[in-house]
């Protein structure tokens, strides 16, 4: 499983907008990813964070789990997402956070499994921090194939 | 009314990601809402367009549709996105344009009614296309409220 640095060092070489929104990864082990966005870069028309951003950042972390996960696998793989949901609820009026919680063992046995295979879905829940409060929640449909 | 110069200048000055996306407002009249965005800036580890610049040109054109509309309003307003759901259908394999056509009339005259009242809800649809394929759909509810 990649870790923190590795999986950030990724996404800034192979997602540009990723660095241009300041994205960092606090965190990426067996518990989740934790990302980290500065408001200033995402800042919108009100001064607080761009909805655009706030998706973007919130898609990212759950990639970045599913990505973290597949990226030594002894295969070629792909991952794309497929589908997504958001609601927000409050505006983020500072430098934000996402985190997005690992799926429980049975779930990634059966992911690992269908990727194998060849394909393979995972459902994954992210939600926005703005401090203590959260601000945002994200649901994300991402597919990983076997190329 | 504003028009698409307007509503683009307004988006590169307040929502910065707006200009780092390259995002261009191609029209913006009573059909709808036309954006232009680039490959380059919003390009991912796959050479095709990353999901959350893809779902950033989607909020955006949803957004820009109510805020042409309320803008020159003789009151002040404010603007915000409630939720929003995205379907990825095909990869964007090139500069790409998101389309979000002007509700019908009835729906525009209760929008307005309601937002003269305190607060108003459209839920818009937002199709992204590269080229004449449609790759990706997205439908935002937005919230005006008279400040």
């Amino acid at each position: 499983m990649l870790d923190a640095a590795a999986v950030e060092a990724y996404l800034h070489d192979r997602i540009p907008l990723s660095r241009l929104m300041g994205v960092r990864v606090s965190a990426c082990d067996e518990l989740g990813v934790r990302l980290y966005a500065p408001l200033a870069p995402n800042i919108n028309h009100r001064g607080t964070v761009f909805g655009g951003s706030a998706s973007a950042v919130a898609m990212l972390c759950g990639w970045a789990l599913v990505h973290a996960r597949i990226a030594d696998l002894p295969f070629k793989t792909g991952l794309v997402i497929r589908r997504n949901q958001m609601q927000f609820d409050h505006p983020i009026d500072d430098d934000f956070e996402a985190w997005c919680q690992s799926p429980d063992e049975d779930s990634l046995a059966e992911f690992d499994a269908a990727l194998a295979a060849g394909k393979a879905r995972l459902e994954l829940a992210v939600e926005l921090y703005d401090g203590d409060r959260r601000c945002a929640t994200f649901r994300g449909v991402y597919v990983a194939m076997r190329n």
